[in-house]
C-alpha cells in the first residue's frame, strides 16, 4: 500500500472502528480530521464532499484508489487486501455470526444515536435534553440487552466475540461501549459485553485507536 | 442445502432483501411469517426469540445450521455458500463500492424509519402524524440525495449499481424505494435511483420477492 489516508473524526464510532482495523492489520496511515461540529460540520462542506459525496465520516483512500465509504465496507476491504491477521473466521456460518453481531451494532444501535439524529430530535422536534438522553439510552439498552442475551448463550464466544481473536465484531463493540460510557448509560446489566469490551479495549490495536489519543482529540467539556 | 427457512414479514425491507438474494441464487426455501404488529409483535414473543434472540426479522436457517441474523450477513453467507451468480464483484475496491451502497441504505436510511422507531416517536415522544411523516421523508430525502449524487457520477453504474448484474446493492435499493413509495415520498429528484429501481424491480428474482406476493401479505388499508 503506497499511502493510506483515513478521513475521520476522533469521536466518530465509525472512524474508531476503521482505526482499530488498520492497527490490527499493522497498516501505517495518515489521518485527516473532518470536524463534525465546526462551521456547521466540515463533513457537509464541498471540500470533503469531493472525496465522500455522502458527507459522512469516515472515508478511506488506499493509494491512488477511489475513496471508500462506510466503515464496515472499508474493514471488509482491508480484510480482503491484507488477509493477516483475519478479521473474520473461515467458515461461512461463523462469518455470518460475526457479521451479524457487527451489523446489529452498526444497523440497530449506532444509526439511532449519531449526531445528526440527536440534532434533528432537538432542533426539529423540539425534544428536551432529558428526552434526548432517554432516546439515547433506550436504543443502547434495547440493543445491548439483545446482544447480551445472544452472546451470553453463544458457545463461540471466548475472550473475544469469536474465540480469542479480535475481529469485525469486537471492533464494532468497543466504540459502541465507549460511546455509551461517554453518555453515562448504565452498563451493569451486560456482563458479557463488558467482559468482551474490557479485554479488547486493552489490546494495543484497540487502545491506540481510542478517541482521546487521536490528533484531533479535544478535552471533554468541563 | 437440505432445507432453507426464512422467518420474515412481507413488508419488512430486510426480509425483502433476503428473499431477492434467495431468488437470485435459485434457492428453494420455505417462509415462516412473523407478524410484526399482531399480538404486540410476534417477533418479541418467546417462540421467535428461541430462534432469534434479537427479536428482529429476518432470521434464516440453513438445514441444521444455527439461525442466522441480520439481512446483510445472511446475504453474504448465501454468496459464500452458493457462489453463482455472484452478488458482489471480484475486485476488492469494487466489492467495497457495492457494499458501501448497500450499507448506506442499511445503516443510514432504513434504521431510522423502521416500525419500532416510528412507534417510539409516536408513543414516547408524542409527535404528531405530520411530524412522523416529515421524519420519515427527511431521512429518505437525505439518504437518497446522497446516493443519487454518488451514483449519478459513478462510472461503474450500468443498468444495475455495478454494471448490468444485480447484486447486494440492488437488493437493498429496491426494498428501500418500495418502502418510500408506500409512504408516498416524492422521488422525482432521484432519476438515477429510479432508473436502477425500475430495471431491477422488473427482474423475475426481484418481482417474485415483492411484499404483496408473499404468503403473509395483507391488502393495503382502504
Amino acid at each position: 500500500m503506497t499511502e493510506a489516508t483515513l478521513y475521520g473524526y476522533f469521536r466518530s464510532s465509525a472512524s474508531y472502528r476503521v482505526r482499530i482495523a488498520l492497527n490490527l492489520k499493522g497498516i501505517d496511515y495518515r489521518q485527516i480530521p473532518v470536524h463534525l461540529l465546526r462551521g456547521g460540520g466540515e463533513q457537509l462542506g464541498e471540500a470533503y464532499r469531493q472525496i465522500q459525496p455522502d458527507g459522512v465520516v469516515p472515508a478511506f483512500v488506499d493509494g491512488d484508489g477511489p475513496p471508500l465509504a462506510q466503515s464496515l465496507a472499508i474493514v471488509e476491504y482491508l480484510d480482503e487486501c491484507f488477509p493477516q491477521p483475519p478479521l473474520l473466521p473461515s467458515a461461512p456460518a461463523d462469518r455470518a455470526y460475526v457479521r451479524a453481531v457487527a451489523l446489529q451494532i452498526a444497523c440497530e444501535i449506532h444509526p439511532l444515536n449519531n449526531l445528526r439524529v440527536l440534532s434533528y430530535l432537538k432542533a426539529t422536534l423540539g425534544v428536551s435534553d432529558a428526552q434526548k438522553s432517554a432516546w439515547y439510552a433506550h436504543w443502547i439498552g434495547l440493543g445491548f440487552a439483545s446482544l447480551e442475551r445472544r452472546l451470553a448463550a453463544e458457545p463461540r464466544v471466548g475472550r473475544c466475540v469469536f474465540g480469542d481473536t479480535p475481529g469485525l465484531a469486537d471492533l464494532c463493540l468497543v466504540p459502541q461501549v465507549w460511546n455509551a460510557k461517554r453518555f453515562a448509560v448504565p452498563l451493569d446489566a451486560y456482563p458479557t459485553l463488558m467482559r468482551l469490551y474490557g479485554h479488547a479495549a486493552a489490546l494495543p490495536a484497540f487502545a491506540r485507536a481510542e478517541p482521546s489519543l487521536q490528533p484531533d482529540a479535544e478535552p471533554p467539556p468541563a
